[in-house]
């Protein structure tokens, strides 16, 4: 049917959901790590203000886009083209949030990450767990499929760490064109080194890496993956790029199994700083690359994406996916994404 | 089918959701008021306990099960016995909720109401109505059949302020077996005089008299329902009694039409002190009684609702009526709900 999805995804889905985890983490605010906001502080608002305009096309509760510092808009812009094209319902999770979006959202309770150089990020994990299968749980008997992805910054950093824990040695890809890949070892190392913990050393534990070295968005994902994969449950579709493939890594290492397939974008697909196919080849999972062909944008800011700004975020990739399901062309992605981002509405500040 | 539901409930839902609006309101702790707590300051508490109970039968962000002072437990119980039975999920949403649960619920946001003698109850009514507007939305798309509960303590006495302002004079029900009837219009009288309204002086400005006189809980179901009516959306049952006829009162007023029904308990059809029918009737609107036979539970605290104490809450009338269309059997109901009271997990304190 289309080129710019590969492969086809063969399924219809009657009743689709996209549900996004919102997360922060003090890793996010580590200078030069993450690029979801104009300055680190900023980035603990990014999440609330994804939801926001997602939901409404409109910012509340921070003083401006979440942009990089380089000016690339936030990929929500693309999130929202796709579902609203493509009229798909969005369920926004918070889960170890501290800056609450106005918009309705699922709390899942739980604290921030921390640092991960300096304490356990996310001691609360299991409790975190055990709401996400709650809500998982629900969801499986009203969706169909159900697709998952995140907003969090500094989130691919602590993906690195927990990979690293569960022995693999794979690179993470980035919200900057350059990836600060010797940064986020760094950072990783660090962290690993004050919890003491060696590569693979928690290859059987994956809810212990997380507790050490990962952030609030990861015991979420995994609870809702745990309480989807009923026998009679709906497909799931990971959205996002290296993060998630970490978070296939883990379910394989919790014996979490069923119809799980993960999709990002091109840009994810094709960054060689990155090794999200070879992470999720060795998974055996299904993944399915979405060209949102954005060099197309009459919007300099939004051609930056297919430059390699960006990437990937808000479950981008997938929301292109599910559009596509629903008759969208890749032509209408482009001019909604564009008109989403000339017609956002911004707090007077 | 039953004769224990009056009368039949002639649609079999395939994707029901059972929501249940969470509030606190200051109304609540007035002494004698509510018997939602067994202190006018645990009332606060009661919504998220309730919520904890019906999600996972474990309370533990409130000291003790909510129960009346004089040890009628919460009603949450029979809906949890019920939705339990059926297999049904239900969906927990805060609004104007100061003592969040433990468990994952949607956050409407929104202030706690103010105390309707001192000062305007809900001033940010119109932001909670438009967020209940896209949750409705959403699950529009994902159930075919929705039935709204609510959990506030104190919530009779602000319908009761709310319908005088409509311009209905009507009695409402309460959680203890003795109304307190003079009290209650007493707190009622007091709020309109403070705010200059006379009888049916807002009759077709619904949402004024919340703001002035009602509580968070009304615009975040008149929200839900403004989003749930959609051409194709699902059916919707109000689960409630004098509460949410009030609710079906202010909907009709807004010209909020569509599948909206109400059910709830014999305890509340049979209460003489209340209005709950002739309301309802003379809004043209269906109603559906459910009588769940606690007078037959083994439990004294049990059998205490077919006495009249409690009669209603947390949807509980409509859980029953629900729960019937999946095979339930009233005995089974009875049963349950005995064995939900002697399992409950209280905290240690």
């Amino acid at each position: 049917m289309t080129n710019w999805i590969y492969p086809e995804f063969d399924f219809q889905p009657r009743r689709p959901l996209f549900m996004v985890v919102m997360s922060n983490t003090a890793v996010g605010k580590i200078p030069g790590l993450s690029a979801a906001g104009t300055t680190p502080d900023l980035t603990f608002y990014t999440p609330g203000a994804d939801a926001e305009l997602v939901e409404t096309n409109r910012i509340m509760t921070m003083p401006e886009l979440p942009e990089t510092p380089g000016g690339s808009p936030t990929p929500a812009i693309l999130t929202r083209a796709a579902l609203t094209l493509a009229k798909i319902p969005s369920l926004f999770v918070s889960s170890g949030l501290e800056k609450k979006p106005a918009v309705p959202f699922v709390d899942l309770g739980g604290l921030p990450g921390r640092d991960i150089r300096e304490s356990p990020a996310v001691p609360d994990a299991s409790a975190i767990f055990e709401r996400g299968v709650i809500l998982g749980n629900k969801v499986s008997l009203l969706s169909d499929c159900v697709f998952i992805g995140e907003t969090i910054a500094g989130g691919t950093t602590t993906a690195l760490a927990v990979l690293k824990a569960l022995g693999y040695d794979l690179n993470v890809s980035s919200s900057f064109a350059t990836n600060p890949t010797e940064l986020k070892e760094n950072v990783a190392a660090e962290g690993l080194l004050r919890a003491g913990i060696g590569k693979g050393d928690l290859r059987t534990d994956p809810m212990r890496a997380i507790a050490e070295v990962g952030d609030p968005m990861m015991p979420a994902v995994l609870g809702l993956l745990r309480g989807l994969t009923t026998p009679a449950g709906p497909r799931i579709v990971l959205a996002g790029g290296t993060q998630m493939a970490a978070i296939l890594a883990m379910a394989h290492s919790m014996g979490i199994d069923g119809d799980i397939s993960i999709a990002t974008t091109r840009y994810v697909a094709e960054d060689r700083s990155a090794h999200f196919i070879e992470l999720v080849k060795s998974l055996n999972r299904p993944y399915y690359i979405a060209d949102p062909g954005l060099e197309r944008s009459k919007l300099p800011p939004v051609q930056t994406f297919a430059q390699g700004y960006v990437k990937e975020g808000v479950g981008a990739g997938g929301a292109v996916l599910a559009a596509s399901l629903y008759g969208v062309s890749q032509q209408q992605i482009v001019e909604e994404t564009d008109r989403v981002l000339m017609t956002v509405k911004l707090p007077h500040v």
